[in-house]
């Protein structure tokens, strides 16, 4: 009886009826999930990430009725990811090269829980355009745009010489590689000094001097050249002017397959230390209307010339004068992309997966109105007074900040032991409120109520920056960490 | 020379230089903090209150650079409202009466602290006309209405000839109080059965008695009289039709001592068990707009006939063919204004403290535009197999829930002890999304995601509640409760 009324339903996809019974459950339970989201062709996503963005993406999935499975290392087998997932599946030992870079375990788990697409987070595979290629290869959806934009956007000479085409505004230097360091010398010589020799294959922050004096240049070059060898296995590196004093102000992108673009406005970056991003606020108190309209558009046009699909982050430097130049592009979600989502309410973790679902983007520019002034603090589990060493072990009580205008996303809970394989990031503080004023004041409050024993972590800077008088002044530049530590 | 510049700029306030240095100490933080806001009249607030709304009241201070001050029982002494506060103050014991209703030992800590205003939460003292007239005697700002209206709309029968009178649609019943059970009977027989006997001293479900059949009426009349002296020392009854499978919605104004009165739109509060509300939401899924405009119209008449000022509520039922019927005021703050607050960006609590410093409302009805969807489920420390009775004791482990639209007010932690004494409300976990739908799928999320080791909770039953039919088709009326435990 029962047997007749299942094969009934499923149009006669399965005819065993003596299959194995717990299989049976199980693709009961996935027919149901694909039917309540009316056809989407994303039914299960397999999260191959970890830490506070693998909970964030786990939270989009359950927001969307979309089955969520964690790829997960030994490491983070208790993890709060794995805890609300659907569905977890370990796929290596805790150092991430034999686990969350572990593509034939990732793709391999995808097949077993029937996953029909991944979403890789930030970091890790997230913009490994083999990776890409494998999934798209395994029939697997890759969320995030196609391996080949991956792969024009992480050569960083190729994003230049792209950028530059659309009219992207570049900064001087050279046209492509560089061969040699006589090459090098020349090329600084023309677009003046300091200058920075930078590995093609790099990226935030890594494979990069600075190069004030001539006689640095040829070491310099030869030690930019070495690296990259080592840490990217790809020798090739430019040139470009260094620009000092300079702030960091970025711009998400969102893209559909059917050729629509819009931008959710910028994100100031420019609290930094050693080139990691502690705090983002958007908008940015430097830039008036007229500079944050000519950074957005000119994102809009970068996207639009290389056709790009997904979110994106179009990364510029903005000089003293408030003239900005195209760093990079991140091909991915970004760790701060909820001082977007707050002040545009526009959801860009589920964008990117209805997205990558086929879906035709239904907000269009004007639709998107960013309202008041957002906040992000980034707390992460290390130690000042050890050098901001990566403090692991066990956390011991934690309470975070709640109420009007704070959002708080983490994997952290009293209880969970911080492994010693990661980056250190354990929280996002997120403050809104209608100015930037009042932002501050709410930031300085939820940083109060942040209280965390058993693991260190850098809440009394974010304390005391938010208490600074350039910082409150929003008159600060990419140097102003040293100033507060 | 120190003496000569505090002398200055005091314009001569305090000409012993010798005086105690301790209370300079105070005074100079005083006046900074003054300074802070502006000459803001309200430089420290006492919250007489405790739980998850003195929370809330600390939060709102910090977010005006307010200092705020809690006085607290000693049951509280480890409460998250002290560690948040800048200063607490204990006022008795733990049985309420003789500490967060020992209106003396409230207004000594006031003295004492420096506090220029009392925010008395809800519950407590925050309808109570004789500790409002206390605090202005006292030359203490009581953040709510004058203790004149406070006494008017507590009076049932006096709120409900005043409403008349404004035109507001009031429920057929007596015309004033009911002097015996026979006229009882005889103003019954005008309006018909089913009839409500009310205290006129009551609210909140408190003093009430349903009457379906005339033989009955006596000894409702009776007890109802009886319950109405030993509850509230007043035995005034009186008598309304009783509305069956009502809805209960109402309205959130906001008023200024300039004359200026909001709406801030409305809560249905439908989910209710024994007259205690579980989940409340915005906009109503039942009314449509013609029905919210005329139910949100109507409050401001209300308000604006009575001079409101201050946060207040106006309850109606709302009967099966849309028809409104006024049925009592709160003039407090009420537990569910975090879903009016999420959808109009308007923050109730500043704005209670901003207009008992006399400020005037800057947000017209014109600005006021709510978006989105908003549900808040009350989770309470209750136990479903004992009869829901409160669960008292320590919380061993909480994870809240976070991430995008999701919003938790509460006072609980991670070792938190919950005191035996008071009420069980534990958390408000408050979503927000652009429909209903997604706002009850992320409501879903969100309380999968609430954990809680060490006290029984209600979450379970949310968890039922979300995914009830009934609910989910917004279909419901006072009494769903019952069919979903």
């Amino acid at each position: 009886m029962r047997a007749d009324t299942r094969t009934g339903t499923r149009a006669g996809s399965r005819t065993d009826v003596r299959a194995d019974a717990q299989a049976d459950v199980r693709a009961d339970v996935r027919t149901d999930v694909r039917a309540g989201t009316d056809g989407n062709p994303i039914g299960t996503v397999m999260v191959c990430n970890r830490g506070e963005i693998a909970v964030r993406i786990v939270r989009a999935c359950r927001d969307l009725g979309i089955r969520a499975v964690v790829a997960h290392s030994t490491a983070d087998r208790d993890s709060l990811a794995v805890r609300l997932a659907d569905e977890a599946v370990c796929v290596g030992p805790g150092p991430s090269a034999r686990s969350y870079l572990n593509i034939p375990a990732i793709l391999y788990a995808c097949a077993r829980t029937g996953a029909d697409a991944v979403h890789p987070g930030y970091g890790f595979l997230s913009e490994n355009a083999v990776f890409a290629r494998a999934c798209a290869e395994a029939g697997v959806r890759f969320i995030g745009p196609p391996a080949e934009l991956i792969a024009l956007m992480g050569d960083k000479i190729t994003a230049r010489a792209a950028m530059r085409d659309a009219g992207v505004p570049v900064l001087p230097g050279s046209d492509g590689p560089v061969a040699s360091a006589r090459d090098a010398a020349r090329i600084a010589a023309e677009i003046g000094y300091p200058v920075v020799v930078k590995a093609a294959a790099g990226g935030g922050g890594r494979g990069i001097a600075i190069v004030h004096d001539p006689d640095d240049l040829p070491e310099a070059y030869r030690s930019t050249v070495a690296a990259a060898r080592t840490l990217f296995h790809d020798e090739r590196v430019y040139l470009e002017k260094f620009v000092s004093a300079a702030r960091h102000v970025e711009v998400q992108v969102l893209g559909d397959a059917h050729g629509s673009i819009v931008h959710l406005g910028e994100r100031d970056c420019s609290v930094q230390r050693r080139q990691q991003k502690l705090v983002e606020e958007s908008p940015s108190p430097f830039l008036d209307d007229a500079g944050r309209a000519a950074l957005c558009e000119a994102a809009v046009a970068g996207a639009e010339a290389i056709g790009y699909v997904s979110a994106g982050t179009f990364e510029f430097l903005v000089d003293g004068a408030g003239r900005p130049y195209f760093i990079e592009m991140n091909t991915r979600l970004q760790v701060e992309h909820p001082v977007t989502e707050e002040r545009t309410g526009v959801d860009v973790v589920q964008w990117m997966i209805r997205v990558a679902a086929g879906e035709r983007l239904t907000v269009s520019q004007a639709d998107i109105v960013p309202a008041g002034h957002s906040i992000e603090a980034r707390i992460n589990a290390e130690d000042p007074s050890a050098g901001w060493a990566g403090s692991a072990g066990a956390i011991d009580r934690l309470v975070l900040p709640g109420g009007p205008g704070v959002r708080v996303d983490t994997h952290a809970y009293g209880g969970y032991v911080v492994p010693p394989y990661y980056d250190s990031l354990l929280a996002k503080v997120i403050v809104s409120a209608p100015t930037r004023e009042l932002a501050l004041r709410r930031l300085g409050r939820a940083l109060d109520e942040f209280s965390c024993s058993g693991v260190r972590t850098n809440v009394d800077f974010h304390r005391r920056l938010v208490r600074d008088e350039r910082f409150r002044a929003g008159d600060y530049r990419l140097d102003i960490v040293e100033s507060v530590l």
